[in-house]
């Protein structure tokens, strides 16, 4: 399993990549079930005027168009920035089973959204989603940190 | 603008049922801005196999592609039901100032959610939304427990 997590997120940092040169943050999605790329997501918000569509909304609305579902129960969601409180939501609501994420925003010293993280979010909304921490940290974070929008936190 | 509220969240409940005469849980919202209609939204979960599109999020989708924009100062968002974490943080990020909700998960006994709440959610978060509450409460409420999803909670 550690080797597909390597090999998926590695196409999640290509989408990524591709929403940074559109103009937008540099968050790509990839949805996975039974070892097939059901979904691709990009953050689209500035090229779509969609606050909406983030990485992980964008491959969760694209996988169920494709399959005519509304919802993905057994599927994996790969993600290069630990999901905000909207598309954490959104991955419980398709039935996500299990969530891997690269960058996580307290480990960057992000506090624009207060103590904030998916595991709080899941507890306080009583709702399980397996999590896969800590894959390909490093690019994650790095590509994150080349957005024009990136603020270092103070230290 | 309490009579404001009241018009509003009218328009709201005629957005919700006919959310639910198309097979989706009985939820619309309205946006305004300066008294005017910028957005509406309905529920279409079901009939559009889009587990991210809620009433609150179809609204704010539909207002920024009309308008051409990623978000929505000074706007007003109305909805017949308390929003989910998904809609709640789509708010924040669209950046709605005031947010205007009929019926509410604790006062309905729904569990479902755990200890959720737009407010704690917005503290977890570290973000304010002016909110407005108890507009046509006994209305919403009536229309959530007429879909055929509801379930009530036992005493």
């Amino acid at each position: 399993m550690a080797e597909d997590h390597h090999h998926f997120m590695g196409l999640t940092l290509e989408e990524s990549r591709l929403a940074l040169e559109a103009g937008n943050s540099p968050v790509g999605s990839i949805i996975v079930r039974d070892g097939e790329i059901i979904g691709r997501g990009q953050n689209r918000v500035i090229s779509h005027n969609d606050p909406t569509c983030h990485g992980e909304t964008d491959a969760i609305r694209n996988a169920c168009e494709a399959l005519g579902t509304p919802d993905l129960p057994g599927s994996t969601l790969y993600t290069a920035m630990e999901p905000c409180p909207m598309c954490c939501w959104a991955i419980v609501l398709a039935k996500v089973e299990t969530l891997v994420l690269g960058a996580r925003h307290a480990e960057m010293g992000r506090t624009d959204y207060g103590d904030y993280s998916v595991e709080k979010l899941l507890e306080m909304g009583n709702q399980t989603v397996e999590l896969v921490t800590g894959v390909r940290v490093a690019e994650c974070e790095a590509l994150r940190r080349s957005w024009s929008g990136w603020v270092e936190p103070e230290a």
